[in-house]
């Protein structure tokens, strides 16, 4: 028996690589395709037609939900449209699967309340990378022993926001783990403004912006006499398929919701 | 209370540094020293005097045990020594913290027996780098997701052995977790032997030697489209403290034999 | 007046970047394109057309010269093309650039006599990308005052052959100013048969095949208490449209044979 | 014949492993050591003794000069003391060599005006490791292709400044050969303070601080799908002893101030 998905944002590059990413795994199927348009249309390799070739689409969930019986929807859509989209599901006794880090805090509470109620488990994953997630929690669980901590987070000049979410995401992490305390000479003097990078809890983010970069992240972690660094490099969207197929495999025997994939891997 | 600690190999430079670190922690006092030769004289410093400053010198355990009462004997001595003095330790009720690759399995086993029968604790630690652990016990539990791996180790170039001990340690760790499958083009053609490195059950090691270079290894996870990276430098016999002071506070409570320091740490 | 080009090997990924390249720079423009089929057809955005949409295509290049007045034969084929391309175009006294590594150096040397008899500039260029080329300069002017060197080069494991040819000429541009010498530990014994890389003139080569990585290579020189790292990483082939660009320029004015970027870049 | 050396600053750490480099290269002798004590003694492998054991020491250069012929002062001594040492030793006739980035622009004009009035070379370097000159020499002629350029400064966290002299002397030197512009995203949005570094003329320099570092560089360039890093690591002083051995050979045959060991090496 396979597991029946359904795609949210099935178009995009992310859920295009996704539905290949599916079709690959013999116990997953790619079934339907919820969008806000191309109703009664079919998408076959990124491509809409006309022609009943490849997965229908449709703009209703709940005919959707007629047509099919579906175990999990699979949203890699953008904030606006995800927290409904897992409100209907969650109704339809169908799991969702989330790939955004554009939730706020009040929405996931609400869907944290809903999946209690319908008792249907629910995977929210800011990020679906796997080795980006062992980076983070191989960070918190050094920073121990190592408790002397800076990140240098890399991307491609395209990218408006510094520091990274991951960067934060990590600090935070570590934040729950690392005895506190601060960093760094304590009559440290900064001649050119910034040069020590942005401070979370006393650990140092710097952020690298250049032409040719694409997604790189490194923590170091500091003790007398040694270094330990944990270095992720994302170099293609093909890197998030293990991280949602294992949501995929792993959301249809839950019950409650799970935030952040490091929850699923040990 | 203070543990009260006996040092064997306490002239040489591990001794000597691990002395200072003993000093400089209020729950440890280092009260003797064991040795082949000064049996009378005082160490202070890392030199020897007849003057009665310092920690007292002993070329007999026996003796030793009548004078003072000692709960840990640290162990830096080489392989030739070390095995007798773990012997006479248990023996006389004293908690061995051994720091050398360099027992035979066979060695380790009669250990194991007398720690048995004896029913005190025993660490043996081929490597008390704390960071030099994480990085190995990461590198194994990531090649569970990210199953394909490459070693590269970096020492000075008066280092006799390829590969370090560290880095087939490291990857015989991996092999307990990483599932088992050849890596690389099934036909990779190597134009001049030795490209592809050393060969340990399918994972590859690199050893760089090099003048400048101290201690470094960085183990390399690849999976689709992303690169984990987990680099350990070693400066300094400095990073090795806190893995001889963690070992030192928690053999005490103990009644089995430890081998390796990862099972200490989580 | 801008710098008419044709290019062979136009249908191409390599063919598509460089064409879009060209059409971006205002001083360089694709006027043809030379292949072994779709004679009279177009090229527009790497697809075949036959509306007269794009550069117009022809197998013959005497007709393509008599329809065309071409400065410059960009040549992005494969080896066994590229040497009657370079002859045809040397005898029509048009320029040609040539990006393939796989010409025997018998071939370059016939292609050094015609550019003498002819009297036309020829550029050959096994690497186009200026950052890997200024790091094998680099490498070669830095092995006069850190001698030891070691280069690990790393690539996705469907890469065929190891060592990679940029670490072989890396290491070959490094020999002329390298003073001669072993290194490494004169008593080194390798216990696991390949730890220590691949020897060229002293120096070792150690090739990483992972799944993930792009192209990516480091070079290593050692000094006692020092070490100097040069290392590029190629995450897209638009990397080399800028020594492609700097090429077409450059061999215009010329009228002798270039062997390699290297000598373009100072 | 081999070159006579006085040193200034003799006992001090840098002196003394200049001592050792000295002895240990036939074509140089160290023969007196000045110093503001100890004057009549002599210093023996960094100890003072009565017994004309060693080096001479003299706290008068006059005597010094009486009493020795002297070719080169090499000069390792603190801003405060160098400038004297320098104008003494050019009225003699003596070649000063100077490790010191403290001397002020003022103070440097003034010693070049001495140069040139004496005829009586002298080299002052702010920095004698060569593998550190070769990176910044490198990234300056790299940023005329990959003109976007960051720049890691790494260095244990008893450095009390931000950021380092040799990433501002780096940024200063690409900034002769880079083409200017602003960096990065121009509608950048900066969460937290700092993240993005400190800036100098659009590049970013970035300082981290940990215990276990010693002294490391990398500087970043990005070109479109490319990055080329240039990495120093310096482990200990000795490396500086090729950069003070070339600049004692060089500056006996010259006339002129040399400011910068990047002028010696090519």
């Amino acid at each position: 028996m396979t597991i029946k998905v359904a795609i949210a944002g099935a178009r995009g590059r992310m859920g295009t690589t996704a539905i290949e990413a599916i079709e690959s795994s013999p116990d997953v199927e790619a079934i339907a395709a919820l969008d806000y348009k191309y109703n009664g249309l079919h998408l076959h390799n990124g491509n809409i037609n006309d022609e009943g070739n490849g997965i229908p689409i449709y703009t209703s969930m709940a005919q959707m939900m007629e047509n099919h019986a579906i175990d999990v929807l699979l949203d890699v859509t953008d904030p606006d449209a995800v927290f409904k989209n897992v409100e209907e599901a969650l109704a339809h006794g169908v799991h969702p699967v989330v790939g955004t880090s554009g939730l706020s805090r009040r929405q996931v509470d609400e869907i944290s309340v809903l999946v209690e109620t319908e008792h249907i488990g629910c995977i929210i994953a800011p990020n679906f990378s796997i080795g980006a997630v062992l980076m983070m929690k191989f960070a918190a669980q050094a920073s121990r022993y190592l408790g002397d901590v800076e990140i240098i987070e890399m991307h491609h000049d395209r990218k408006l926001d510094a520091p990274s979410g991951t960067a934060v995401k990590t600090a935070e992490m570590i934040r729950q783990y690392r005895p506190a305390h601060i960093q760094g000479h304590p009559d440290e003097q900064v001649h050119i403004e910034g040069a020590r990078g942005a401070d979370v809890d006393g650990m140092k983010i710097h952020s690298v912006r250049l032409p040719g970069l694409l997604a790189h992240q490194q923590v170091l972690l500091g003790g007398e006499g040694e270094l330990l660094t944990l270095r992720h490099d994302s170099f293609d969207r093909k890197s998030f398929m293990p991280g949602i197929l294992l949501s995929i495999r792993n959301v249809v025997g839950r019950k409650d919701l799970v935030y952040g994939l490091e929850h699923l891997i040990d």
